[in-house]
């Protein structure tokens, strides 16, 4: 699985200094963050609906692109996957998902 | 990476059977698949909102939400991420993400 | 006011009816429930950008995008803006907007 | 109608100046517009999920729940209900909703 998180992020690090015209990374990257956050927002919301509707093929092409879209926009903002997986280590290594525990899923 | 994934997917496969009065994964659970597809909903919201905001400490926080509330749906739905991203590897294997070069970002 | 939410409600009711090839109402009707409340998760996405980035006349607009999608989706469930203020006059009449100030924002 | 949305608008905008220790509408305000931003977005996904299922009780008060923080976001941009009905006036007055009939819902 890393291998592919490591592709995705050095395909979208190339990319992003592409021809806006022949790719899609440099075409909304530079329509700026805005449009990006939007685009996350948009994936998540398709997959919400998959899950309310137990489309599992849907769910499964619907969390792809959110995590597509979301490794675009933490690029544009000069962070990576790494910086989000290491945060959730760090809670799992600190009080960690204990700390979770401790909420209400309210 | 790949280790805090692995992890991520066994902590979340061990919390679902967990006493839900101890364990904030299997309380999430218990509520049903709905709420947990709102928690994946408002933390993309978050995540929206720190970005646009520019506060990039701000989304690596959300994002990790985000990224650990997806966890738990996809496992809900018995998926994970390895086959959201063999999904991702398919899409880059075969049309790979030259298909969505050729998509409008609209 | 009430003029313009009692003739969006008409145009509504008219348009499901129409031809999808020249009314954006029923063609989008036509793509079934959850393409419709997909519209009105994204809209809801994009005021909430244009709020954060302090855009006024993106508020507006946005807001109006939001407004009439729900409107097509209340519809689409044989409810209709009526209901939805008829709702929020109940929680006023009885314990009221009272009520919500006992809640927490989280 | 127009009366609840009259109602809303002004109650909003004395609650807004009210003490946050007693109104839900003054705590929101002062924790800034992202916050009511996120609860607009917050609502829109419980709004989108009670449609997918089907809820039609679910629809009716998580819209009138959308609809009410949807105005305490106007105002906090100094906008309000007026301000969106004018503009979906606006636009089925000039090329109006037959605009949005040329419009794909994609």
């Amino acid at each position: 699985m890393s291998d592919t998180i490591d592709r995705l992020t050095r395909i979208i690090a190339e990319r992003r200094g592409a021809d806006p015209s022949t790719s899609y990374v440099a075409k909304l990257t530079a329509r700026g963050r805005a449009k990006i956050a939007q685009k996350v927002g948009e994936e998540a919301v398709e997959t919400v609906i998959a899950a309310v509707a137990g489309d599992r093929a849907g769910v499964t092409a619907e969390a792809a692109d959110l995590v597509f879209h979301l490794a675009i926009l933490l690029a544009d903002m000069d962070l990576g996957f790494a910086d989000v997986l290491a945060e959730l280590d760090r809670r799992d290594g600190v009080s960690g998902l204990v700390e979770k525990a401790a909420r209400s899923p309210e």
